[in-house]
């Protein structure tokens, strides 16, 4: 099959792979038709986090191709989607909802699995792990917001405990920024204030249900988010970033007793840990739970109630996947949908 | 008035300060009969952390000698437990609850205040600020009780979430984290391990309610909780103590998903942020609202269902203060009571 390859910083490639097959009884192929670069990706194709020079890609939806024999919960022909980690479903963490902390789990495009930027994936613990999506015929619109950044923006916004009422402020107008203000109107927020200086996100993040935008950074953001909150600050701050001033940022306009829930992967940065005794501040979150979100975030966008695909702004083949990476690196591209047709 | 005065690191005089007289017409003067020496004041007695020279000391219950004009909650002679923080009970973060930030508030012996441990205070901001005892004649074992050791002890296990059913690991065996222990037990902790190398505290722990004690330290710590609980880690993880390696073992007995409950002031401590993310573990505390939680704390103080005046094993009046502060320094004493005599 072909596949895309990480070859190194700023150096993806089309290439071939072996076809998948069963290897476990619980193992299943995936056929894949959609799938997308996640901010995440973007770290090692920068150079700035390792990644092993192979397949890449953890957010897929596809079609069941074979299924191992034991197998309970699909069967072929099924459309599916893909949370960014397998899991077992049994172990402690899995059974308290914990599956991107599976004992047995692992992401998809590492450790020698199938990433999910390429045609075919062997997905293992299938029964546990892919969720499969009811009915059929949906549209291009449905199927693109049924992948998997939708729950790391609600993970941003569970973790920080989001209400209703709550007044958020969602930091980053990346796609997990812009999922988490989804998120944070979902959860019930009374106000959503918006950190963005792209008068295309910000447009994309009042459709979401952003009330307010603010377009300033650093401590000029802070100044614009405590104005707004008369000097108190807001009941959560959403992370969506994962640099030093994102995280900044979002601990100075958290009010005292409030949470920072966070979902950009951490790189150089400190935790303010005297502010957060002093004030109070907690912090949470990480990789999401995928698994464990999909079915009611699934319910959702099956019935019209968010659809969070319109975050893809850019779109194209598995042929046009460097592209579609350097699309986002240059911050052109929000994030990039690539549509992979089988051979 | 007589009053123990900061000298500098490792010497606490007892000197004269001006009788305290009311301010403004929302202030009293309440006369101290309990005080003590908190885990906090360790820091700046050993050169760690600065204190101005001067009065010093926030816990203490009294008796109510003056009033302002615009005093409704308390009469003269009434019976007065004190939170560490006065707080003007108007603000948003005390309307939230968050009386330990409130934007007026401020500590007992800092800034000019009068310290706790003294023969009288000026107490701000009244109303909002002191909880009166109600009934007369309670035992000595109920009115140490009534000091506010207690309640950071509860902010620990809140922070860290802990519900009917958790399983808890308390971090220090002080005088808070034994509070912590009777806190977990209160909340319906079905199983609470507390880690402590010393006789007479891990007899107390138990006592208060820990169903396990850890006596090892650091990795091998670890490893005895993990083992205690099937590999898995414990739901809460209630950090009292504020230094490296103390933070260390929470994070490292916590398992997925759980929350570390910190109410050890932080000194050198670094934040495992890439633990945090890849684990889900939350991280939250900080300087307890006491004065939120002080009502319910009491009634179960007044009904007997908890003890904490237990954890003070060391007894001295206002003229002994320095050895109060020596017992804790040397651990020879978990906590130091002071009882004071006003001339």
């Amino acid at each position: 099959m072909r596949a895309a390859i990480f070859a190194g910083p700023h150096d993806i490639k089309v290439g071939d792979r072996p076809d998948p097959v069963i290897v476990a009884p619980t193992d299943a192929v995936v056929r894949v038709t959609l799938t997308c670069v996640c901010g995440s990706d973007l770290w090692y194709y920068r150079g700035l986090s390792s990644h092993a020079p192979g397949p890449i890609g953890h957010e897929f939806v596809g079609v069941v191709g074979q299924v191992g024999a034991d197998i309970h919960a699909i069967v072929v022909g099924d459309l599916v989607v893909a949370p960014f980690k397998y899991s077992d479903g049994t172990c402690a963490n899995c059974r308290a909802g914990w599956t991107s902390s599976c004992v047995a789990g692992g992401a998809f495009g590492t450790d020698g699995f199938d990433g999910g930027q390429g045609e075919a994936v062997r997905v293992p613990f299938v029964d546990a792990t892919l969720v499969r999506v009811p009915g059929s015929g949906h549209s291009d619109g449905t199927m693109r917001s049924l992948l998997d950044v939708m729950p790391t923006g609600h993970h941003a916004a569970v973790s920080a405990g989001v209400r209703p009422g709550s007044v958020v402020a969602v930091v980053g107008d990346g796609a997990v920024g812009l999922c988490a203000v989804i998120a944070a109107r979902r959860l019930g927020s009374a106000r959503i204030i918006a950190l963005s200086r792209n008068p295309a996100r910000q447009a994309l993040a009042r459709s979401f249900g952003a009330t307010e935008v603010v377009a300033e950074r650093g401590d000029a953001a802070t100044e614009a988010v405590l104005e707004l909150t008369n000097g108190v600050g807001v009941d959560a701050a959403l992370e969506c970033v994962g640099t030093a001033q994102s995280m900044a940022t979002a601990f100075a306009v958290a009010r005292p007793g409030s949470n920072v829930g966070f979902v950009g992967v951490p790189h150089d940065v400190e935790v303010p840990l005297d502010t957060m005794f002093s004030r109070n501040i907690g912090l949470r979150g990480g990789s999401a739970p995928v698994r464990t979100y999909l079915p009611e975030l699934m319910d959702d966008v099956l019935a019209g109630r968010i659809d969070p695909g319109r975050v893809f702004d850019f779109e194209t083949d598995l042929y046009g996947i460097a592209e579609a990476y350097a699309a986002m690196d240059e911050r052109r591209a929000i994030k990039s949908l690539v549509e992979v047709e089988a051979v």
